[in-house]
This record gives structure tokens, C-alpha cells and sequence, in this order.
């Protein structure tokens, strides 16, 4: 399962899918892969990861997924999955020891309806480096960050995680954005929102966030090279 | 279950859901309702439903979703669940009757890809009439609408409906938009992809998509009013 340095193009494609396992096509730094890694360490699902390089795909990687999108999951007869959440839910429905989502219908439809709200912070995540780069006065995107922080929280009210009090797979959906704040210089967003500053701390001591963890200065070396237009998706290997 | 005159601000709430139902909020010509519409109709799901003004919406609507959206489910015991893809598969896991999810994960994810791709498609029935309206040139917008209906077509060969040779949920997630092709003057859009066109057909012959369905000329009549910034929500009735 170790990750391995990235296919680009004219590439060979990396041998089958090893029977009863499935494949993960991902960039070692990238969040919504981040998701299924997650996923598929907390269910402890065997297999194998092959990272790709988004600058340069592999014509082989096309022809599995013509967006060209990580994660990419691949099983051993041939079958493709993409979209992070489509993933995850895959995989949690088809490997069912340790389930991540709830089984009852609503609190299934919370899970979703949080993952909607969620998906109006990620851009930010993007928007307030670039921002920054370029020199623009980045304080109405942080502002507007933090009430989406502060919407957030309102989901964690006498609650440790975003589910109850364990960890399920929402948690897992919203984690890696958590995992980069402080690369993006944004962890003095979480100060109005202590109950979420909480949650990052809780995340923090689970084995399989630990275990799918990149060092800060791992991730600043990485984020380094892709603003400068050159992203080495091989950097520590 | 008659569809009655929209609630506005100012209005009353309606009364309390009645015990082994559901309520439907909704606007009668809103596409994205339209999809929880259909899914209610197809599964036989005793509901009632509650029609929003969403240029002046209730505040007690407000109170039981703050983003005001519809489609809203709300349950006997005052769940409420929203966004329409969300409604959808809620009902579909709670009233176990004629599912209309496949049980396979992988034929599910498959539905959850075709629904992702299509989510692309919906802004041009936004953007192409308004263009029009604003006299801007819009070939480009419709050639870009003709490609995105090639790819779906890729979904259907040697299949009737997206899922195989039986309407199922991605038909019903997908059809609101190709009932109003013809109002939004977009019909010629299907020329090219003459599987995409019979698939329209078929659809036109289901039962749950007759029940459901409004005349061309109340849906012209609607969208006038709504294009000059009035929209008369209760068009028909």
C-alpha cells in the first residue's frame, strides 16, 4: 500500500487489479483523494494506490476516466468510480465491517445535507491563497469563511463529532480541508468558532487521520512548488 | 394531495403533518421539485404539499429551512430534508415499495456519475433563455449544450432508460429539465443525439411523468411572467 511516485504521460499502465483488491487512483496531496484514503483506511480495505501526475495524465488514466479526475477507484474486473463522495459511499456499501454511514434514512440525509453545506468552504481554500499571491486584500473572503465556520458549528452543538460521538464518514468528508489550514494560514479562522477549533483536535488523535497525515512542512513544501506553477507530486518520496 | 395556491409572507403556517405522511414544499413549476414530485408519484408515497413563494417566502418556512430552498421534505415528527437529490434517495430508502435505486453499489454509483455529469447541463436551461432575452448571441452556449447531450447519450446505448431497459431514479433525476426543452425553445438541441431523442419519447409514455406533467402553454405562460421579474407562481390554478 506504500504510495509510489506518480504516472504521467507515456507511462505504462500499471499492471491489473489484483483480484479482491481495489485500486486507488490519487495525488498523494490532494484533498478529495484524501477523502477515500480516509475511508479506506478507517474500513481497513486492502489495496493498492497508483498516484497520478494532473499536469501530465497518463493516456492509459484517460481511457479509464476521461475527466482525468483523483480519487479514481478501479476494481478487479475493470469497473471505474469516481467523484470523492461517490467513492466513499462505494466503498462503504460494498465493504460493510466498520460502516461510516448511518443506517437510518434521515440521519443518512443530515450526513448529505452537511456535505452540501460543506462544499461552499472548499473553494475558499483555494480562493484566499490565490488572493493572497496576488497581492489582493483577502479580508472579505476570510470573513466570509468564518461565518461559514460559524454555520458549521452549529452542526457540532452538544455533539464531539459531526455524526454524535463517534467519528462517521462526514467527519472524514470535511477532514482534509482541516488537515491544510495551517498551510493556507488559516487557522485564526477557527477563533470564533471554538467548537470546531474542538473537532480539529478530536480528528487529530484518530488512528486513521494520524495514519493518511502529511507533515505541515511536507504539505508547505508541496503547495510551494504548485503555486509556482510546477507541482512536484512526488516531493518527500 | 391537489396542489394548491402558494403561501407567502405574512401567511399562517399550515397545519402539522399529518401522522404517516410526508409534506412536500415545493413550487409547482420548479424543476428541481418536479424530481421529488415525480419520485412521490412513482412510489405511491401518501404526501401532501405546500406551494412557496420564493420571491417572498413565509417566514415560518424560513424557520424550518434557513436556505428557503424547495424541495423540503418534512416528516410527521418535523424532520425536514432538503436538496432535491437528497429528498429523492431518503424517500427511496424509507418507503422500501418500487425502489427505484438499483441495490448494487456499483449500478448506484454508476447513477450517482450520470447525475454528476448532468448537473453541468441544467445552468443552460438558466443561461441560454436568458442570453436570448438580453438579445446576446447564444450559438456558442447551444453548441456547448449539444456536446454536453452527446456525452449523456454515450449512457444510453443499447438501453431504453440510463439504468437498462426500466425507468429507475437518474431517469426521474434528469426528465424535469427535457419537459420544458420545448419552452425554453431547445428542442432542435436533441438533433444530434437521436437516442437522447427516444429516450424523451419513452419517457413521455410513463405514467408517473403524465401525472406530473403541466401543459406546454401553462409552462409558456409561467416562464413569461417569471422572465419579466413577476413570476405568478399560481399560474392555472
Amino acid at each position: 500500500m506504500a504510495s509510489e511516485k506518480c504516472f504521467a504521460k507515456g507511462s505504462s499502465a500499471p499492471g491489473l487489479v489484483a483480484k479482491g483488491q481495489i485500486r486507488l487512483y490519487s495525488m498523494r496531496f490532494c484533498p478529495f483523494a484524501h477523502r477515500t484514503r480516509l475511508v479506506l483506511h478507517a474500513k481497513g480495505i486492502k489495496h493498492d494506490t497508483v498516484n497520478i501526475n494532473l499536469k501530465d495524465k497518463p493516456e492509459w488514466f484517460l481511457k479509464k476516466n476521461p475527466l482525468g479526475l483523483v480519487p479514481t477507484l478501479e476494481t478487479s474486473s475493470g469497473q471505474v468510480i469516481y467523484e470523492s463522495p461517490i467513492t466513499c459511499d462505494y466503498l462503504d456499501e460494498v465493504y460493510t465491517d466498520k460502516k461510516l454511514l448511518p443506517a437510518d434514512p434521515f440521519q443518512k440525509a443530515q450526513q448529505k445535507m452537511m456535505l452540501e453545506n460543506f462544499s461552499k468552504v472548499t473553494p475558499y481554500f483555494y480562493k484566499i491563497p490565490m488572493g493572497k499571491k496576488n497581492g489582493e486584500d483577502i479580508s472579505v473572503l476570510e470573513g466570509e469563511l468564518k461565518e461559514k465556520f460559524v454555520k458549521l458549528s452549529e452542526d457540532l452543538v452538544n455533539k464531539k463529532f459531526f455524526g454524535g460521538n463517534a467519528i462517521t464518514m462526514i467527519d472524514y468528508m470535511m477532514w482534509p480541508w482541516f488537515e491544510r489550514l495551517e498551510i493556507f494560514e488559516l487557522k485564526h479562522c477557527l477563533d470564533g468558532t471554538p467548537e470546531l477549533k474542538k473537532w480539529t483536535e478530536h480528528m487529530s488523535e484518530d488512528q486513521t487521520v494520524k495514519a493518511t497525515m502529511f507533515p505541515t512542512e511536507t504539505y508547505k513544501a508541496f503547495y510551494k512548488t504548485y503555486a509556482d506553477g510546477k507541482p512536484n507530486y512526488d516531493y518527500g518520496l
